[in-house]
């Protein structure tokens, strides 16, 4: 993505076009993705496309990354309630954001293409390590016990959401998450936040 | 897949088509499959695939439904040492067989096939349901505690198999089993099982 001056103009030509690839990405997959279909949806040109990006990846990887935005945790002093409000956001955003309906997309096209595998579990490792981050903070606190792994308790909270995505009928729904959080950090929350 | 006779030239044939056929989907993916690329890898007509299968959808069906046989759990009477079994030959096959590398061609295919969809959700809701019933089984027996949510259980140590596989770089390795399945069950162990 090159970095432009903001002309309003620029940004909503820019935006139409993320949002052509999103719905193109959706529609059609990775492979078949072209960017005269993109130009086509959006109503611009090719030479449009291609003055603001690079290519294929570096059109999606913008388009995926500026809607996917990874949801911020509520601004509270409770880290149990940081945590399940993130995870609440997160199962949220992945059951019915229409960023996170190309992941079936960036899965099947990262068997074929490296780059794109690169950015698709780049992405999914900086989701994980934000996680890690708040269970980190929470066990620095003293709110969760000091032998508490909190890089694989991040990735226990967060596969079932995306088991759900991809491997079951329903998206994991948002009021479970709270019996997640319990089953998963449960035997790790310090006596005083503990009893809620 | 219709009944045949075993007579082995036959059975050979169809071996061949099915190896064929996720040897194609896992090239190509599924929407760009066909009956007739199949063919021409397998070294037979049209017409032999058309007097064995009733599509493509069926000839997936049965190419990934033989190969992915859901992993036995091993023959011991202790419950942790079969649930740690049985999960570590998943991991192992998720990570490198041939039917769990068509696993994103499937999810992929699952957006836009709903025939697809029912076909893998409900394979991935048998293997959960498989595990659910040995740890129905442990608790039956009173090696894990009553209030421990099986279905729930059985999703959390299942579903990081599938994140490394879907979002993360490398697959999950089977020598982390033990160390998820005690995460995981820890809390639930009854006291003579859980001094191992």
């Amino acid at each position: 993505m090159t970095d432009v001056a903001v002309d309003p103009r620029i940004e909503r030509t820019r935006a139409v076009v993320l949002e052509a690839t999103l719905d193109e990405l959706a529609e059609v997959g990775y492979g078949p993705l072209t960017i005269e279909a993109i130009a086509r949806r959006a109503g611009v040109s090719k030479a449009t496309i291609y003055r603001h990006w690079a290519g294929k990846l570096d059109l999606v990887a913008d388009a995926v990354a500026r809607l996917k935005q990874m949801p911020q945790p509520p601004d509270v002093d409770d880290h149990r309630a940081r945590i399940a409000g993130l995870l609440r956001s997160l199962a949220e955003h992945v059951g019915t954001s229409r960023a996170a309906a190309c992941i079936p997309a960036l899965i099947e096209a990262s068997l074929r293409d490296d780059a794109v595998r690169e950015f698709h579990v780049r992405t999914s490792a900086e989701r994980l390590a934000f996680i890690t981050s708040l269970l980190d903070d929470a066990v620095a606190d003293g709110a969760l016990a000091e032998q508490a792994d909190t890089r694989r308790l991040a990735e226990l909270l967060v596969s079932p959401i995306f088991f759900r995505k991809l491997m079951a009928p329903e998206p994991f729904p948002t009021d479970e998450v709270d019996a997640l959080v319990d089953e998963v950090l449960g035997p790790y929350w310090a006596p005083a936040t503990a009893r809620r």
